[in-house]
């Protein structure tokens, strides 16, 4: 991993040895901020509107008062600097309460810190990984909808993963399969694409809905419904999604093989066929 | 509040608005460190010990590779630049993973981010509060044991009590009182004292272990049960405890009110006093 060549800054976009913080930004001494993540593919945002809404919904669920729609003009800005305007890209945004003396409470007028960059990042047609998976406890909190900057628990629970060679961790709850370290989690049985319903309990992520809608247009049966531990010896196939992770098959879950490292199922073949479509049409 | 005249940040002691760290510090991208508060008393920190060992063992328990042995003398060096050596206050630590290029896993040889800060802080003798606090679900992860600056839960938490003009919140899973979003809680029935044991649901605090040396010292009953919110209406005292908050009266629960705004209880009292003995003999 690299850094970026720029760093947007509260309206400033400067190297990223000069982009520093307050240390009393509560981003740094409560992880009391919000993020989004987001791919430039040919020249637009992959479901840009839909990221830049749920950032919104996020900040609004933790009442930070930072209006977003102005934010896509700041977005070109960056990008042009970057020398990153029409190529492929990620973008990361981070808006975070903002500066004040350490405590729980926030003064009401505090001013949000704005913070993003763009690395160049090219996506592969089809995401070729056949992961293999980890099962743990999901032991974070139970507002994982929020997509915040506290992600201590995401982070040890990712780190299980690399410690055993893995390409991620899926995590249960009281039995039944949520979601991954970093990315949503599907099944597929019988031919039907199963999932964990977007509660409190997961992130809906922008690539989950848009496998929600290629289920549709592919006439596949897609249900949101968990997934017990105790099923994984019935499940035919399982997947993957994220916004930079795209669709990726899942080949061994624990001691659990699904099917050979060369071999992808069916289901998860066609999805990542139409989302491919729909990426360059899009 | 107010910012202190001095951060320690790396070794470096410089004023507030030049204590500033990168935007790619873990800290700030994923709330990915620990953080421990002491107070100093007549010239010495109370239970300086257990503070800096909790300190150590929550920074094995998320594989942050620093070693607090060496502490103690960045502390006082602190200290001296910022006036306050022999003097009251309150310490600030945050030890966070350390700066790298956003992604959930970590490189191998990171270097932590040490960040400290000093302010004047004269403790009342006994916390004369008698607090009011709601009570909230305890939406919290499952690894409450660890004291991490992933905190915007407890911060959330926290707001709900400042909305309602209320000192704490105080948290409840599966129908028991753990803890409050920043202190630990404690009830009194029939003149035994009752808190929920120290595994990963709460925070073991340092004022909590107190506690239960002054119950033994005063023979008063303690033991480590879970509390059920059916039973507030038996509940003849509660009290918070915390490094700044000592030991704080509770006198409304939700709407259930223990007792008069001017009446504290009797054992509650008890332990205020006892406290207050081996503060001044620490």
């Amino acid at each position: 991993m690299k850094y970026p060549d720029k760093v947007y800054l509260n309206g400033n976009i400067v190297p990223p040895e000069d982009a520093k913080i307050s240390v009393f930004d509560r981003g740094f001494i409560f992880g009391d901020g919000i993020y989004e993540v987001m791919v430039q593919i040919d020249g637009k945002f992959f479901y840009e509107k839909a990221h830049l809404n749920r950032l919104q919904e996020g900040l609004n669920k933790i009442n930070i008062a930072f209006d977003t729609s102005n934010l896509l003009i700041e977005i070109e800005k960056l990008l042009s600097v970057s020398e990153l305007t029409g190529k492929d890209c990620l973008l990361y945004i981070q808006i975070t309460r903002g500066v004040a003396p350490r405590q729980h409470s926030y003064p009401s007028d505090i001013v949000p810190t704005i913070m993003m960059y763009a690395v160049p990042k090219v996506l592969p047609q089809i995401n070729s990984v056949n992961a293999k998976v980890i099962t743990r406890e999901d032991f974070r909190w139970s507002r994982c909808d929020i997509k915040m900057t506290s992600l201590l628990g995401n982070v040890m629970l990712n780190e299980e993963a690399m410690q055993h060679q893995c390409f991620e961790t899926i995590l249960h709850r009281d039995g039944f399969f949520t979601e991954a370290s970093h990315c949503n989690v599907f099944f597929v049985k019988d031919g039907v694409v199963l999932t964990h319903p977007a509660n409190e309990l997961i992130l809906d992520g922008i690539t989950r809905q848009v496998v929600f809608e290629l289920c549709k247009s592919l006439d596949i049966e897609i249900r949101e419904t968990p997934v017990s531990i105790n099923d994984i010896s019935e499940i035919d196939e399982a997947f993957l999604t994220g916004t930079s992770t795209q669709i990726a098959s899942i080949q061994q879950i624990d001691d659990h093989i699904l099917y050979k490292e060369n071999k992808i199922g069916p289901v998860t073949q066609k999805l990542q066929e139409a989302f491919l479509k729909i990426k360059t049409i899009n």
